[in-house]
């Protein structure tokens, strides 16, 4: 491992597990956060881009530009899911007015300004519905070769969340997770395979409360919601933190086992709309598009959460 | 009928025939063109956009922007048409350098900056996949409200001509025609049933070629390109002039009879893929989205275009 | 035209048009019946049976096995056409207890048998969904060759009746369709586009009744029943007599125009399901594997139902 | 447990675990083995129904009626899988002539006769693709209520072997699967998640040839085979014994963990084909259709095997 700082875009629809991310990302000291978009996925657009207004003002985001994206999948209905995230998209604390505006640019506009100002050192890191990353990809093709890689939290190989076969983010907008699967640059995927090993338990999220300062607090708030719609709806006894094993893999991917993979996105399935196909045994015969995580080293990764969260003073 | 001037944004893949529809829509009285966007259909968006000034240059069009847009379709791989318009897009004549120049903004852009500084009083006419008005709509909805109207060329209620359920604007880019007939926006559609009567005969060609000013030259060396490949692939005698009749409906919609009906296109189908499903008999009980045409008047339709290319000195 | 006869099973779901069908297939010189199988689709097998048995009695069928075939379809649920066909299958006419008793074959078995002990000189005549034909096809792979032709009444190249795409004998077992189609055989489609122009007018029907022999007279009083649904349901003045035209086909080809195409069936479309996707204007490079009936001699096929009709005494 | 015997119809397509399901159910005391059907699957018909009679033979079966089935999937276009089972669907041992003959019955007239005759007593264990038991299950609707139940193997809720998403015996015919799924009567699903589980190791097959006796030794031989290609086309160390499982289940249920699913499969999917929808987690609030096996309990399903064949002399 390098001490190089990696420069990634942050894009997600905040969300729980988002938010936690945001925490991460805008501290970690291998992290180097260049910008924040925001996509409809957990909640609508309205409501995804002021909580991430309300987590960046929390986390102290300053210099670093926040822009609300697409408000709607590239082609199919909207679905969002509010038995997880709650009314707001990130029920359980109180903000105030937050106090980070949004940029005016389009999300989709910042991204490609970025990509196309960069030295192709970029990490493109989704946490969300793909929809903003399809975007761009197609408004400006030139952006591809620009991207360093897209670590992102969505899909399955073996069960889904939101339908049997499919996991919500790739379902809430399965044509863009196409785009996104088929544009030529390097990919590691954060399926539910793996980031329902990263069980945020009670002692967990203890260890991290007794930190005391105000993120951790409000890491521990949004967890106990968390903790207990996941219950609530999926019978877990503590709920999966998705998102933040994206960032986690950026500033260490020691903690993760992968596997490469082709995966293909099913844009016509009836029960499997959404659903990505992993060629984990690689019986297709097709190269590998991704890399696919199969085992995280829980107790390090959480010792990686809380280590870091003791960042913020 | 009034004599109010309708103000359009031709958004176009020429293309033989839409470089007619340029033409037209240049000269015609009744037309007031406030933009032309371009996108990727009949060749890549390098030689529609290319084939786009030079048709620009040969009608003298000025003040009015010119933007290249979308150069892939929304989600599928991109197919072209160079059996039936050449390999630049607009074989036959040769042209020298445009003296129109690009617009620097994206074709998408210009297209949400025209709508959202509109009175709503602004039709979009598309002749060409719909993958400029799908990504605007996307990335702005708020400019759904703004469009008085989309004449668009595309769809067949009968036979295809890429496949046999399937046009060649619809199939090129299906789910962005999804998201078109979707977007709730009144709606005239230009398919093959209509076109295939706007048969342009040899006596057509030559009444125009007549006409002898440079533009009706130019329309008559199109045409003889034209005539030859669509008799190749299709068999017909005389070329179907397909994406003039949007231009011909907003000067004068008299020329046509149409039909409400609702409208879908096939998204999953395996040999039905881009389809326009036309409730023609009115037998889902669903409500018509779109005026279908369904008969042409002939020899007005052509006078009309004689008349209009005589207006160029 | 020779004087061979030509031996026939007919496979139908009566249904006023089957049963006009039936009508003519009894008595025409030319045609030999060897067989009449049932399947569900205008009404459940029950009534489509029973409904057999009550024309098979009107008509005077002796000496040919009637047979029970498939009461659902192979693989979609089942949809029946009761707003056409009223609640009995066959509403209109009131009928004694049937003089003829079902054959205790089951009707694939029937079908089966007679092809096999034949010299390959029957051909399938089917006004019903497919179901029983595709799944002698498949139990016995080996009736295949033997079968001499498939005349079938179904699909259309143009607008469907059940759904804008398809047309309702297809629709109500695609899968079975796409085995037929695709068994290797010669076929004759009868499809809507041929059919629509088999209109039941009102003095066709006051001729008919006019020869005043009793089936000529449940002729009239069907065709009555038939005028009226026709026209609530799709607007037709008159009812097209879909079916009895296959049976006009095999007894006297010269009543029709057709076509070779190749012709695929939708068995994924979403709003495609069923359709027939009739190759027209050969642009797919696909072989013909039917001939598709395109227009009608209106005058001559009616006097020739006339005709057959008057031959009952 | 009771001391009753289970009186079963094994539906099969030997293949060498499906051979194997054949060595026990012919000698377990606690099955009622009264029909033996052959389907088309890991091989051609003639090629299965060629092995079903040599391993009949070779465990001595006696006063059992044999039948061969369905040739040809419902509406798919035909695989196999010689890959997995060599040239001749059961590669390996060499055979001398068959002793047992077929019965001239249809594979599915054999199971509509078997049902249609019993008091509704008959487990259906089918190891091969569904076509037998769906069309039976089609042409008969009756026999429905008067099985038992129905215990596959077929499909995974995790990884498929014949594609990512699907398993081998449900793509080889989706559509015939989708007819058993929804047919209404009890399933139990050996999907590839439990049999996985069923590693045949070195030391089973050593342990399992030790027996001495000659089903033990084909056991054996056919392993051998087995071991060779699940390596090479999956690397597999020891391969995983698909088709007793059922069996297994049959004569001992407390050999295995379940769960209660709703399962659909997919017919529409492009690269999910024949993918098992199993609702694992009761997201979707549909009714569980199948106890899905999740959990085996190793050791003892192996002195299950070895044990039974022990009782071959």
């Amino acid at each position: 491992m390098t001490n190089r700082r990696e420069k990634i875009i942050l894009d997600m629809d905040p969300g729980h597990d988002d938010a936690v991310a945001l925490m991460l990302a805008r501290i970690h000291p291998r992290i180097d956060l260049r910008g924040v978009t925001v996509v409809a996925g957990n909640q609508t657009l309205e409501k995804t881009a002021r909580n991430a207004l309300n987590v960046a003002t929390a986390v102290g985001l300053k210099g670093v530009p926040v822009a609300a994206g697409m408000s709607r999948p590239l082609v199919r209905e909207q679905v969002i899911a509010d038995d997880i995230h709650g009314v707001t998209g990130l029920d359980g604390p109180v903000f105030g007015e937050p106090e980070v505006a949004l940029d005016p640019r389009h999300g989709v506009d910042l991204i490609i300004d970025l990509l196309m100002a960069s030295d192709g050192d970029i990490t493109l890191v989704p946490t969300g519905p793909l929809t903003n990353v399809a975007v761009a990809l197609r408004k400006e093709p030139r952006i591809a070769e620009r991207i360093r890689r897209i670590v992102l939290m969505g899909g399955a190989y073996q069960l889904g969340n939101i339908t049997p076969a499919a996991e919500f983010n790739i379902y809430a907008d399965p044509e863009a997770a196409h785009v996104v699967f088929t544009c030529g640059r390097p990919i590691v995927m954060m399926g539910l395979d793996l980031t329902r090993q990263a069980l945020c338990t009670r002692p967990v999220v203890q260890r991290i409360r007794a930190l005391g300062n105000p993120v951790a607090v409000l890491f521990a708030e949004l967890m106990e919601f968390f903790t207990k719609t996941q219950k609530e709806v999926f019978g877990w006894e503590a709920p999966p933190l998705h998102d933040p094993t994206t960032v986690a893999w950026v500033a260490d991917p020691t903690l993760f086992e992968t596997k490469p993979m082709h995966v293909e996105v099913e844009l016509r399935g009836e029960k499997t709309y959404g659903r990505t196909c992993c060629d984990f045994y690689g019986i297709t015969g097709n190269g590998a598009n991704a890399e696919v995580a199969v085992k995280l080293d829980v107790p390090r990764f959480w010792d990686f959460v809380t280590e870091t969260l003791a960042l913020y003073s």
